[in-house]
């Protein structure tokens, strides 16, 4: 099976990602406004409830999840996929690199630049049009996160939740 | 905020019951393929916290959950809801007793049907070609379930996980 690991954000943060993704997102009904922190990788169940209690040692490890927005930004010319931007921290770049250390053996396709995809496979007429008017904007959002999931895919290419991990050693 | 609880059937159901969802069912794209535990319900921020620990108590107390399904069933003439039925067995049962009892004091709205819908919001000649089809197919899926999931609805109507509650005493 296909697994992924993801963080959401609060739901206000959920909200306003999904008054874009719904129009520009052709992702918007496969899974909620989220931040990738492992890209999708094939697992077997014995696989999985390894990387289970890999993932409960981590989450043990992980204080809470900053999480800043202050712009759109864009990954072009590599692709027009634009996104809410979250300013990176330590514990997102120490969370990221734990994901590909230890027992997950693949390595990270690109440097990692958390963020909240909102638009992807926009026409470069579309991309131009749309990011223009968003890199204008002023976006401010800062919380923080307490959990992060790991999710499985379905055959239509939607997203379920298999399991959530708490991070940030205060909490009950 | 408005929160829900249900658990979602494994992969190979989940495929089965899109396949059908993908046509007939107006909620296709805001959840995956579910059996509802206990009806969408307010609750704030403190409330949450409370319910949290709540079904952790009742998860440590479940057992590994049944999943029996033979046949198609619909909810006519209640409504055109069509959907996969679960066969009832004690597990669930006492399960859902404890969602609508103790610290939850609303009342269930319904006889406990556990089900996964297929289809709904169709018009009344949809529902009968639809469903003389399908109550004379065979279905035949024998599982069981280790987890169900506390949800939150976004303003789109989707529905996002919050947490993850493992049943089954025998797990590590």
């Amino acid at each position: 099976m296909k697994y992924g690991i993801a963080l959401f954000p609060p739901k206000n943060i959920q909200d306003f990602a999904n008054s874009y993704r719904k129009r520009y997102d052709s992702h918007y009904a496969l899974i909620p406004p989220h931040v990738t922190l492992k890209s999708p990788f094939d697992a077997d169940d014995q696989e999985v409830k390894t990387i289970v209690k890999e993932l409960r040692k981590i989450a043990a490890e992980t204080d809470l999840i900053p999480l800043k927005i202050t712009k759109f930004s864009s990954f072009y010319p590599v692709n027009n996929v634009i996104y809410l931007k979250i300013e990176p921290n330590e514990t997102l770049e120490r969370l990221h690199k734990q994901l590909y250390s230890g027992i997950f053996t693949d390595k990270p396709e690109y440097v990692f630049v958390p963020h909240i995809t909102i638009g992807r496979d926009l026409s470069n007429a579309e991309y131009a049009d749309v990011y223009g008017q968003l890199k204008m904007q002023t976006v401010h959002f800062e919380e923080t996160v307490d959990r992060f999931h790991l999710l499985y895919q379905l055959e239509n290419g939607s997203w379920t939740v298999y399991e959530t991990f708490r991070v940030g050693k205060e909490q009950e």
